[in-house]
């Protein structure tokens, strides 16, 4: 704040974020736990929200589920009502769901929160998708698209639980623009107890999905729905 | 601590770590500012610390300037004398090192908290080691000792200032023996602010390793020396 040299505008307050209240926010995989827990908090935070599936009716009666305003549609018409697009799917299906949405998602901001992740006998592992990432692979398949990563660290248990009033833990956002990362960092925001943290480009986001892998392990040995807190911001 | 059924022992409390006050640290790389700073926290906190590095000589120096009663040596000496050794060089100085110190380290409880790291005009990334991250290379390059990671996400420039007090954050702690693990944390729990949080397997810490390319962007964002807290433990 006090570097600015003549000339030059002032340094952005990066805790300075935009009125993200009137923008639609759909859910691709809404009707899995990550994706409705997702669906309820912003709903529950006064967002319009539309939650996708492959089964527009499957996706209805998810909506019904959350309640608090929750429209359900097939994915293709979550992404055409939606401004905001977060997408929940499992792994496996990203690539397809993705691509069969290319013109929905055109133009709309999109924010992944896919986690590649195997599992075997020893726990949680980290696959590499080829692009370096399930984000980077998004950006890859939706050139058209303004493709940002989110809401990796979230337990989708503390999510849905109607008990939970609070979920004290930050979101790690990535992007390349600094729009884009500041209207998903205050989307963030609207989750009491939440933060948004701008955490880099999309080329670092592999270490943020795959450090579930990490925070499962966290889970088991204490018995925890763990989360991260960023600190010293 | 409920659920132990007859005949088999109850569930031991991850919280309930072991006395290591006895234990003497090594520092390999003790006059980097990670290393150093980590010297300064354990002696601060009455640990025996030997700082080593390639020249004897300049580890004397490093250990003067921290004071404490940390001493320095080369860093075979600084192996051998020391029951856990916090691997602190440079990534690109990381595989010779380990390599030339394989018989002094055999035995011995290593803590690697190396970070393999690019840097470009758009700031830091992930570089992948062939064996997967740093950890796991010392793992193979050291089969007799206990290889664990752990310390990857401090501020050195947090560590060295005698004027911070307290570092609160957590130090996620990754092996394959509880008992090195439980120790890690142990030794983590001795410097105020701090504790030491199981984080998994060594297969899972690549993403604990780079996720400093992440830090190292919220920092230049947001003007800080970012940690990180392990929410619900």
């Amino acid at each position: 704040m006090t570097d600015n040299t003549a000339g030059t505008a002032p340094a952005k307050d990066p805790h300075d974020l935009p009125d993200v209240s009137g923008l639609v926010v759909g859910v691709l995989g809404g009707t899995g736990d990550q994706g409705r827990g997702l669906a309820y908090r912003f709903a529950l935070a006064g967002q319009k929200v539309v939650v996708g599936s492959r089964s527009a009716e499957r996706a209805r009666t998810a909506a019904e589920e959350v309640g608090h305003g929750v429209e359900g549609a097939d994915n293709a018409e979550c992404a055409r009502r939606s401004d905001v697009v977060i997408v929940a799917v499992p792994w496996d299906g990203h690539a397809d769901t993705l691509t069969a949405l290319r013109e929905e998602l055109a133009g709309k901001l999109v924010v992944d929160c896919v986690n590649p992740l195997g599992f075997d006998k020893k726990g949680a592992y980290a696959l590499v998708p080829d692009e370096g990432s399930a984000a980077e692979q998004a950006a890859a398949l939706l050139p058209d698209s303004r493709v940002t990563a989110a809401f990796h660290h979230l337990s989708a248990v503390l999510l849905q639980d109607p008990a939970v009033e609070r979920i004290d833990t930050d979101v790690m956002v990535l992007g390349e623009k600094r729009a884009d990362t500041d209207t998903v960092q205050a989307l963030a925001a609207l989750i009491p107890g939440m933060r948004g943290i701008f955490a880099g480009r999309l080329r670092n986001a592999h270490q943020v999905e795959s450090l579930v892998a990490n925070l499962i392990s966290v889970n088991r040995r204490y018995k925890a729905h763990a989360g991260l807190r960023v600190t010293d911001v």
